[in-house]
């Protein structure tokens, strides 16, 4: 039982431009990786059209999010930032909506989550390769 | 002063099905228990429609956050994920706009808040037990 | 190589009622100071009317965001917390929407940020002397 910090990267490439990707057992392996006992896992997005996020695996609920995200950050809207020759506006402000980072706990080696808490990756600006991060600092096993 | 990991779960059951709650003296009561000097406290819902944020102690505040979110994911809608069995489609949007956890910073044996900052359990599908989880990660008194 | 904790605060006055500003200097300069090598340092607003985030250093997006912000949860509408005699209703409800923390991850004595991620200071009810809280946690150098 020492303290620890471990790191890893992950390279994602979804298929679509818009996608929802539960990564829990990801979560999971990095935890294992790092020998964690008792701490936390960062997971967090390095892309700022991406989102890391918890919430319930059920495919009906993503795609309810998507059109969700759709609503109150549209696409194909005159951004400023398309001036730069961007064509994402929208991708930036959708994941701000649902936050790009997630402390996952981890308890007695293992992810301290509810029954249907599930940590999932969302791309708005996909179909390119892009990394998220996994930080686990605590207590080694 | 030396590594500590320190964990602590709390069951919630809210009279009504939307409610905010002001949880701040129970994440300093598991500070003190965890005797954490320097450090986080992670403070995180297990459920996937419920929230943990930080925002004024007012309940003229708390009742503008409930209106403002049920503009913006508002219930009743015909969301996909209803066809599941479940009517609460709205409450897992909602908790997205206002996070589902919150790291409190810990200094000299205190919660580090400003002045107006208070921790607070939002619930958007209540009346049923739902539990919060409390990591206190850092270095001990 | 040791645990450590460390914190600092900084006063931030804006010119302007509603602003963002590029932090991510000021991350790494406390980072420096934390003598951190891996691990993470929290920032995290210490008012409950501005916002710390990440996204990309572009002035063009930051009117975007601006502006998405006042589209969401517009100023000026009669809300409850006005009772109070505030006139900020608006803001506490944008903070929301971009979140009040960040985790920057640190790793090898540097921050862990992917190319285009920066960190950013939201304000919304500006004007006057407010406090970010930078709070190193991890093993040191």
């Amino acid at each position: 039982m020492e303290p620890i910090a471990y790191t890893e990267y992950l390279t994602m490439q979804t298929e679509k431009r818009y996608d929802i990707i539960d990564i829990t057992d990801i979560v999971e392996r990095v935890r294992a990786a790092a020998k964690l006992r008792d701490g936390y896992v960062l997971v967090s997005t390095m892309h700022i059209t991406s989102s890391i996020f918890v919430n319930d695996h059920e495919p009906g609920l993503w795609a309810d999010i998507l059109t969700w995200v759709e609503g109150l950050a549209p696409a194909g809207r005159d951004y400023r930032h398309h001036e730069t020759g961007e064509d994402n506006g929208d991708a930036h402000l959708k994941r701000m909506l649902l936050g790009h980072q997630v402390l996952v706990p981890v308890t007695k080696a293992g992810l301290d989550l509810g029954p249907w808490e599930r940590v999932h990756y969302g791309e708005f600006d996909g179909q390119r390769p892009k990394r998220i991060l996994f930080k686990a600092l605590g207590l080694s096993t």
